[in-house]
């Protein structure tokens, strides 16, 4: 017998991230340094190895079922600076330095619309 | 015939959000004045209306399978300050006002761990 309590998802200091039944996280990426969240997108374990590997962020493209190396194509990379991860260990949060837009609008986030209570979208100022 | 296109997901006013198959999508949580990510749950279209109509922000709770009033029990709520869609619809970002810890740790963030590029979790400073 032991005393010892296992350590909480909460408070280990391990990294076990829980995926969904699809095998993928979700990863919010914020600007580190205008703290602006630029978008939400999916990562497996491999993307999540690419991403640590290499500094550049990679996720799991749904719908071209994927590797996704955000950038490879447009050139705009996003540049890891650091990576954290919640509570229950069930959403990653990257903060990237992004070369050009995040957003495939072109748009420098993907969050350029505001949800009015009264109904409808609004574009935010400067989208 | 008509020269007039339908509008695209990334161009409309209107608001349409886009549920996973369980009728949930993600929702971001950022402090509107700090900027910092304080957590990522989810929200049905019953949690969109409660938040949109009271002002005060609400989660569908996967676990307890029910309407989630951040806050209800803790006193820890989310006011509303603003709610954001992005470009395909299918994430929400709230800026909120938050009294108390956002995380049920009693952190200010779910998001108190690095993770580390050799592997395994640090607390970030002051957590």
């Amino acid at each position: 017998m032991t005393d010892a309590k296992p350590e909480s998802i909460e408070e280990t200091s391990a990294f076990a991230p829980r995926f969904n039944e699809a095998g993928l996280i979700p990863a919010i990426a914020q600007d580190a340094v205008t703290g602006d969240i630029l978008m939400m997108a999916w990562m497996n374990q491999e993307a999540i190895d690419k991403t640590l590997a290499t500094g550049e962020v990679h996720y799991w493209s749904r719908s071209r079922a994927g590797l996704w190396h955000k950038g490879a194509t447009s050139g705009h990379i996003q540049t890891l600076v650091s990576m954290h991860i919640d509570c229950d260990q069930d959403v990653l949060l990257v903060k990237v330095s992004q070369t050009g837009a995040a957003c495939h609008t072109g748009r420098d986030t993907c969050f350029y619309r505001t949800v009015k209570a009264a109904g409808g979208l609004a574009l935010k100022p400067g989208h």
